[in-house]
Parts: structure tokens; sequence; C-alpha cells
């Protein structure tokens, strides 16, 4: 047994050159958070939680893999155990844990907020650590906007849908006791779903209260996003997202798309080669609106999601029953970026890819477009979701460092449902440090601290500074 | 030159945790080898080889292949050559398989079983080696069960037809003077090859007979197969496997697989997408037979077999003439599992893919399926075939690490034609070690050894021992 | 900062095992550059360079791309800046490549041609390198030719259209004063392109005029190409290539094959289908020309070329708006290869794919047509490309070596339009070197430098040296 915590300071940080970069200039940045799934009401009324199951194990489909996999039963998972007994049962699976993310998470978390890091969880730490975390709770650091000032948060772009009120960004925004920003993203996902009669319907309704258009035509439609995308600009919005298990980009007329619609809100089953092409017409659409208002193209694609229909009978989707799809992209994805940028109007954008056998295909895509007048315009997104990890991310760094520029690399992002997830920026930090470092005691990149210090400062904060417009104005 | 043996008792484990990982928690433990390709005759009449080339050449298609790329002449691998001519063409060609899987395991086999690790196999060494092998091979403990006792075997699974007698694994269950299990392995590949119509006419006659079900329809063959895999249950089978191109998931009903298969059955030509229908049907129902018994699916996905037709008519199939395939499997892989899932009746599965490029893909699909009630029920196999060497089964621990729970991983198994590839159990067990002890150096796992240790004897022994039911009733 | 220049003697050299095969065993060796893109006329002419700007920044796609990444305007790259403007611009762009291979390339060639390695390019040291360099260009070594002796080039193999005149590559056959041998390679891609009416007409016109046979049918073709093909031997060719999105092997007997080119060259437009059966043919057939005359063949697939219609409608092809594709290959490639083979008329040939999730499928793709004849027959090309760098090249190693012999690989070739670039060989041999260096010392490799020695010069010349032929006759 090691006498040094297993969280330490210098944790990650195997060469000397890897801690003199990350505490030199990377640990004291503040943070920019520009993709995650916070719920903006919680922030809005400064939400506490009543214990560490709460904030911790709630909504959390990783960790419910985790104990599934392990064998714990759903009744801990989702189920209606009771909150300790869901700790109980989380910290009995964490020893199983050795090598999964969650265990450099789960320690992380509990050392930077609740300053444990003597003890590794386990059954006979558990309740411990969970009466003494739980204690924390009530100090008012512990709140929703204190969790994020303790954080050094600067902005947070949550993941909002078109229909969204933005009530409480509105709510954020007017509170001058707080200062982080806290910004929607556009994220038109059911604008596609013309392939899920009901979903695709119900949710029209809902864009036709929310935007006062009455659709009918797809020109009812595409006035009725307008017209929610320059609210969702007037509410400080400057990035869009879509999550689509693929690029699509057939070649599909304003006339096409329009029967195609037509037939879909007349009741109409469209076919699957009618819905590509009028998703291909769409995100063509899409991106245009974007690039009309400066704002960065999130495309996040390659998932397969709800796969375990009985689960999703039984609890519903986005519980843990996802999985990294192979689709071809290459051309469709070449061809929906050539036809904007041909036009003038391709967004500043961002790819990110669920599997990481594309790494290399996305991390050469993004020269293509590169247009050099906007540093980095078309960037290559941080591990996503399953890569969101040391050997995701690390393939990702390498892939972009060989294949295009490292150094313009806009970072970190939590993608994140939990406010304890912004060690994840740590994280991050610490592991683009230690590559960095290896290869300076290497030889691979000069013995040059500053230099190579300046790069990882740009990629921890001041390149998402420049990059998105969060500051201007 | 170095005066240390190549095979030394540290080969492999570069730290001092590795090393206390391997020599306190891995070596000793007994082996379980769930997947073979032994001939159990040869076990059931305790075989003994003539000469080192019988027992170490002879159907190894891996040292066919080395030899072939290093230009040596057929006659030296399959060919009419003498069993010496043979021996002195593959330790000709050794020096050559530098950074190839080949050069460790056999030097590993030579000191394991041989005790020569004194030298590495070359021009100047053969003569001597192979004769000292040779009087060696007199000796008892060298006959087939002699090196599987030596090897500290307690279970093997050989890989057997359904229209198999299963008589040499009666005769060796009824012999009490060898308590090593023997059990069989359900695997009914032929079943599939509609699409082949003289073979699969030839293989339905064969399982005619030995079922003593006259097999015109559909029904005829469920039943025939059903009679089948219950016999192979009462011999002690607790697995079954398929090794097939890619998963096929395609709708078809009952009636449609029967219209098919009675258009097969009459010797008339299916299209291909009948077959595909026809496979899907088949898949699921074999899984539902599995299901049933409590047995373990094994899904072998991904290889291009028989590539070189010019070999295949000279010498026959499984000569080294297979490679690794590029088809899409995701969203047939979910559809297969889930459509199982949804009705109770998904087996506990273990997954291997042999294009290394779907490990991601394949260690994600493990969690949506797992059920919160078998830990580990969904495996991610061990590198397979072409994978089953230093940078394959690191890559495929390091995904399962990533994205799934290593700590539940069952563990290595040989998928070997030969007896002396006991061994690479001892590989596997020192390269987990390896990874293990350098994460432990580097920070990445706490230096807690007793902890660490205790995943090493599960994934060397004990999650097999638990998951798989062979020490039970 | 460290005393030792960034580019030192042990550059990429980690372990003294690395350094003792690099400095023993590789460095000394003269170069054969079997794959490049150099302009033969620039060294029948001996081309000198009138500053360091048209030698290092002129042509190089590579460089472009990133100066685009970084935001730079075009007019630096393609455009009308000066010289000295655009060198300025690059060397600002220099910090920001760090962990790009241009960082490394470029230092390795102002140090190697220049010896300027006391300094990093940046913005402060631009100016005293530019000028520099540009006095040393005055020198008579700094010729085309001068380069070439100065980096011990023995063959170099240029890459050149059917059409050709071979002009520039018979006047340096002819000029006893320079030993370097310049060979054509036969680059048929033109033959193909069927699918593009326009350009398929227009370069058929072209070969009519080399080949002297007027082409109004295949056959016609096919005798044009042939007489090509004896000319290009005629002067030294003993390579052939193409480049290719995927590989084509659907079945189509030759009366199709006519069919399909009538139609083509008498002014119709070919279906997709067509076009591919046209071109499965015509692969084929142009496979078999390689075989007869014992010439190795190089197959480099898998590019998505041409990406931004934009840029090529403003600057041209291959200015740097290419990236990876993801076709599938592994069954097109293997009935390609498995039908030469089957006939006696497969050439030894040479893979090289764009996409290295591709890697395994190609080293295992090997195996299945070693011919135990010639000694690795069948050849997996290095890292092309974009994979040309640290990461790439290594992976090809890892999996070449895992899953072929990598004792019998033909090793490096530059691919490249630039005379500097033959550092790329020891770029390519110091990590070769230091990937067998660490072998040895974490016991992986016999610590037998000798041994492993000789496969490092095996792979840095002499396999190339007894492969191709270059020095028969």
């Amino acid at each position: 047994m090691n006498s040094r915590p297993f969280i330490h300071e210098d944790f990650l940080l195997q060469t000397s050159a890897a801690r003199e970069l990350y505490h030199g200039y990377a640990s004291d940045l503040p943070i920019i958070d520009y993709h995650c799934h916070l719920p903006p009401q919680e922030i809005a009324k400064d939400h506490r939680w009543e214990n560490m199951t709460a904030l911790w194990l709630g909504g959390d489909h990783y960790k419910w893999r985790a104990m599934r996999t392990a064998g714990v039963n759903e009744r801990f998972c989702t189920g209606d155990a009771t909150d300790w007994e869901k700790f109980e049962q989380y910290a009995a699976v964490m020893p199983k844990l050795l090598r999964n993310p969650l265990y450099h998470w789960s320690h992380l978390e509990l050392a930077r907020y609740f300053g444990i890091s003597d003890r590794l969880v386990n059954p006979e730490t558990a309740r411990g650590i969970y009466d003494e975390c739980n204690n924390q709770l009530a100090d008012p650091g512990f709140s929703c906007r204190g969790l994020m000032r303790k954080s050094k948060m600067e902005v947070v772009c949550t993941t909002d849908d078109p229909v969204d009120s933005l009530a409480h960004h509105a709510a954020i925004a007017s509170d001058a006791s707080f200062d982080i920003q806290v910004r929607p993203t556009w994220r038109p996902d059911k604008a596609l779903i013309i392939d899920q009669p009901a979903a695709f319907s119900a949710w029209l309704d809902l864009l036709e209260q929310a935007s006062g258009v009455s659709i009918s035509t797809l020109s009812d439609l595409m006035q009725a996003l307008q017209n929610r995308h320059d609210f969702f600009a007037a509410h400080g919005c400057r990035l869009s997202d879509r999550g689509v298990d693929t690029v699509w980009a057939e070649d599909c007329t304003e006339s096409e798309a329009a029967s195609i619609f037509a037939k879909a809100r007349s009741g109409g089953a469209v076919t699957a080669e009618e819905a590509v092409r009028y998703k291909s017409y769409l995100l063509h659409e899409l991106a245009m609106m974007d690039a009309a208002k400066g704002w960065t193209m999130q495309i996040h694609y390659g998932a397969l999601r709800g796969a375990n229909t009985r689960m999703k009978n039984l609890i519903g989707a986005d519980c843990g029953f996802d999985s990294i799809g192979d689709l071809p992209v290459a051309a469709a994805l070449a061809k929906h970026l050539d036809r904007l940028d041909l036009t003038g109007c391709l967004p500043k954008t961002i790819i990110y890819n669920l599997n990481p056998r594309d790494n290399e295909l996305v991390a050469t895509m993004l020269g293509n477009f590169q247009d050099g007048i906007t540093p980095g315009k078309i960037q290559f997104g941080s591990g996503w979701w399953f890569l969101d990890q040391l050997d995701g991310m690390t393939r990702q760094i390498e892939s972009l460092s060989q294949l295009g520029l490292l150094s313009q690399f806009v970072g970190m992002l939590t993608d994140s449902r939990s406010f304890l997830s912004y060690t994840r920026h740590e994280y991050f930090r610490r592991l683009l440090c230690n590559i960095l470092g290896n290869d300076i005691e290497q030889g691979l990149l000069p013995s040059d601290i500053p230099l190579v210090g300046q790069m990882v400062a740009d990629i921890s904060y001041h390149n998402a500074r420049r990059y998105f417009g969060f500051y201007e104005k």
C-alpha cells in the first residue's frame, strides 16, 4: 500500500515535464463548458440535493450500466430502493470498476468536492463516505451554483429543444447575483424524425405553440424553426447540435422535401428513402441557419440508441442501453460540408464520432474545409460519451495531433448531466499534460516548457474563449 | 547478449507490481479452457506423438502461413517432406519471426514443456532441439493426457458438430483414471449453410442418421437439432458456438423460413436474400435452445474464409488462407440480442470479433443486455485467432476495461488444435498482470496489490469457474 | 530549455538498444525509394531552386493544410504572396504544429540538408533561417541531383502516366555522369475513369498518340496499354501503381467489358454498375500485364479525393482537400487477388490502405496469397499519406509484426514531391529501431543486437534490394 492517496496532486502526471505543464499552465484556468446536459431549471432555482445518492447516482446511466454488468438488480439502479441502499450497492461495485473510467471519476469527485481522498470506496468505507458527504451537502457551497463557482465555471451551454421556452435561461441571465454564463444550445433533432410519425406530429404541435406559426407545409416548418432560432439567439445561444445515426446528404430539392413533409404532416407514412432525403434537406437548411448567425454547429453521430426494447418499455430512453454503431459516413459527411462551403454557408463545425475507428477519417475531414480565415474552424470533438475516458481521449488527441493541429483544439466539454462532472476538465487537462510531458521526455517535443505550456493553456481555455464568441459584444 | 534466458520467470512482467501480481495471484491457478479445437479422440486414446514435428507443426496453420511468407515451399508445410525437414525449415524461419506471436509461443512451449530455454531456435540449434524434444517425447508425461496434467487443466471444451457421436467424450467421461473434464461444445454452423446446397444436403443426411429424425421440413430440422442439443447436454455440453461472417437478424416468420427450407431441401436454389432470412431465423431459434438450458452462447464473427481458391483445391480448408473481414454488424447484432432478451430468452453470450476495429462496438454492445442478475452475462471474448497476441489482447483488455467491466471477464481460452498451447493461458496472465502492474506504477490503479490481485485471480480462473457452471450438480 | 538541440543524433531513439540498432545497422545504408512523385524533368535538368520557399513550400499540400487550419490566408499558401511572405507565414505557424509530423519533418530537413539544428523555427528565427538556407542553395551541392547524392539515393521510382513519353527518364539514363537509378512507375489510373466521360475521352486520345494505336474497341485499348507497358519496361519500369477508392472485383466477361467500353467510347454514359464492372475487368487485366513482366503491383486505396469543390474550382486538384474514406474492401480485395492467383498471374503486390482501421484486414490478407516461393511476395505498404507519421507507421509496423512477418517488409518510401523528403527514410529507420529497442529492453525480443540488427538492415535496405529486381540484368 502506498501512503500517498490515490488521488493526489500529481494524479495522471508521470513526468516532471507533465507536472510543470499542468501546475504551471492548466490547473488554475477557469472552465468553459460548451456542451452539457445540465438541467437549466436546477441552476435557475439553485437546486440543492438531499443526499449524495441524489447528487451522485441520480440520472447517471454510466453508473447504472456498470452496476447491471456487475449483477446488481435494477431496483438499486433506477428502481425503488432507498437512497442509502443505492449508494451502498454502488460502493460495493466500486472495487469491480478498476480500469473503468468511473473508478477515476468517482474518486476524483469525492476528492475535489468533498475533500475525501484518504480512502477508496468499497463496502467498508461506504457508510462513512455517505454520511460525510451528506453532512457537507448541507453547506451553502454545495448548492448547484456553489458547485459551479467552486469549479471556476465561466460559461455553461446546456442542450435544448427548439420548443423550449428558455424561461430558466432568462431567469438566470437576469439574476445579477450570478455571473456564470448559462447559454442554451439549439438541438433540433426532433425536426428530423419524420420516420417516427406519432412523435414527429406531437413535436410539430409543440413547435406551433412555441413559434406561433401554424405548420402545414415545409415552408411553415422552416419559418417556425427560423423563428425559434432567432429566439434562441436572443437568449444567448451560440451553438447548435444534432444527434444523428450518421450524416445524410442525399440530393433533395426543396419541392421534393416539401412533398415528403406534406405526406408526413397529413398522416402518411414516408418510405425509408424519402426519410433520408428529407433529413438530408433539413440538415443542410439547419446548418445554413447556424452559419447565418455565426454559430458553431455540432454534429454528434454514430450511436446505436435504444438497443434494449424490454428496458425501454420498462424504464424509458437514455437509461444506459445505447452503444456504438458502424454506419458508413465519409462520403455523406464530406458532401454535407462541401455543399455548405460551396455557397459560403459552412458554419464553424465540431464533429464528434462515437466509433473510434472513425477517428482518422474525422481528423482528416477537418482539413478539407479549413478556410484559412477562422483558426481551427472545423474541429474534431473531444472523445464523446463512451470515448470520454483515458484511452478514448488519448486516441482522439493522437489522431488530431498527427492529422490536424492539436494547437487549435477547443478542448474539453463535460457532455454531462451532473454538477460534479466539472472534474472531467481537470482529468482532461491532466491527461493532455501527461501526453505532452511524455513527448518532451522522449524528445518528441522540444524541451521548452513555455512553448508547450502555451499550447496547454490554449487548449484548456483560450481557444474556446476565442472560438465561440461567448465574450463578444 | 543477455545472460538471462529469453523466456525467464519474469517474461513480459516489466514492473515489480506486475511481478507481484503474476507470481502471487495468477501463476499457480489451474486452467479452465472453455473453447478449443482439440481432437477428443486423441484425449480418449491418450495419444502420443512420434516426434516433435507431429506435435509442434502438424495442423498448425499459423506456422504454415509464416513459413510461406518467408518463402518456404509448401512441401515443408503441408507437403511430403520428412518430419525432420519440416522441423529444420521451421527452425530456419524462426529468426525471421521476431515480433510475430509465434516467436513467443514457440519459445514458451519449448521452455515450459521441454525445459529448453537456454537457446533460441535457429538453424544452428535446430538439430539439437529436435533430438532433445524427441527424446523427451518418449517419456510417459508427454502423452496427450500427460501434457494436460502438466498444464493443470481442470476443464477443456472441444468444438463439435451436432452430428458427432460424442463417443470419445463418453469414453473420457467414463474413465475414472482421468479427472480433467472434457466437454463437447455445440457448434451447429452446418445448419446455416443453406446457400451451399450440396454440403447442406449432405449434412442434413448425417443429421438424420445422428438424430433418428427424418428431415423434410423445417419443423423436422428443428426437432432433429433439439434432439441432438439434448444429447449434447447429456454429455456435459455447457456452451454453444457459431462461426459466422456477420450476424443476421432479418425479420423472418416461421412459415417463411419453412418455405425457404423446403425449397432448399427439395434441391432448389435459394436466393441470397432468402438465405439471409433463413439464417436470421435459425440463429434466433438456436439461441433460444441455448437459453433454455442455461448454456453460454458463443458468437465468432468476422472472418473472411477460404480466400485462396487454388490452395483450397490443392490442400483443403483451414490451412491458413483466411483473413479478417469488414462486414457491418452493429444493427444486426443488437437486433439479434434484443429479440432474444425481449422474450426472456437471451442466453449468457460471448461475442468474439475478428476485426479489432469492432472492439469498441462490441465492448459497448455488452452493456445493452447486462441484466443485473448474472454478473458479466454478456462477455467480450478474448482476442480471437489473429488477435490472440500481445497487441490484440491488450487492445481487447483496454476496450473492455474502459467500456465495460474488466473485473467480470471470463478470460482466456486457447482456441487451439495443439496440446502445447496451454501456455497461452500463461501468456495471457502475464500480459494481464503487466498491464495492471504498469497501471499501478503510473498511479492509474491504487497501489493495493491484494485489491488488484483479486481481480487477476478472478479473470484468470474464478470468473470462468462461476460463469459456466462446469462444477455444478 | 534543453542544451541539446531538438534534432540530435539520438532523435527518436529512447533506449540504448535502439541507439545501437540505428547507428550500427541502419544509419549508413543507402536508400531505395521505390515510390515517389518527384518530377523527372527536374532530375533530368538538375533543377535548382531560387529560394527556400520554392524548395520547401512549393507544391507541399501538407504544409498548406496546416497553414489553412491555423487561419493563414490562401494567399500565403497557393496564392500570390511573395516567397518571403509565404516562408514567414509558415514559420509563424510552426509553433502551432507541435505533435504534427510537419514539426519533425521540417526541423529534420533543416538539420540534415542545411545544418540548422540550433534553433526552432518560429517568427523570431524565420528571417535568419530563410537567409541562411537561401545562401546555401547557391552551393553546387544543392541542386536536385546534389540533394539526391547527399541522401545516398541508389534508386528512385517516379510515378507516371502510360501516355508519358519518358523522355526525361531516357535522358537521365543516358547521362553517364549520374548513377542514381531513376525509374518510371506505370500508373494507369486514367484507364479506369470510364465514369468521367470527358476526361476519359481526352486521355484515350493521348493514349492513341503515345501508342500509335487507334482506339475504338476494348481490344484496341488493351493493345495500346500493352504497347505502352512494354515501352515502360524498356525504360526500366519495375513497378505499377493504381490509386482507387476501393478495390473492384465484380464478375465481368471480356465481351461485357467490351460493350461497356464501346458505349463509353461512342459518347454514351455508362451506369454506376457498368463502371464498376468495367473497372473490375480492367484491374484484373492490368494486374496480369504486371505479373507477366515480374513487376510489383502497388494498390493505393481508400482516399476520399477532392472533397472541397469550391477550392477545386479555385486552385485545382491535389492541393490538400482530400481525406480518408470508409468504403468496404475485404471481399473485393480477396477476390481480385484470388482470381489472379488462380491462374498463376498474381504479381508481387504491395497494398496500401489509407484508413488505419483496415490495418489488420490488410495485414492478414497478405497471408492468403503468400506463395512459399517469393519471400514476402504480398506486402503491407508502409503508412501512406496521412499515415506517414509516428503513430501511423508505428501501427502499421505493429499490425504487420503481429499478423505477418515484419522481417520481410520492403520498408519505407517517400511518396513525396520534395527532394528534401529523403529524411523520411531516416525518420522511418529511427522509429523502427526505437520500436525494436523498446522490445529488447522489455524482454519482448531477445537481447541479441546482431540478430535484431540484421532485421533492421533488411527492412531498411536489403529487402527492397532483393524484392524489386532493380539490380538485375
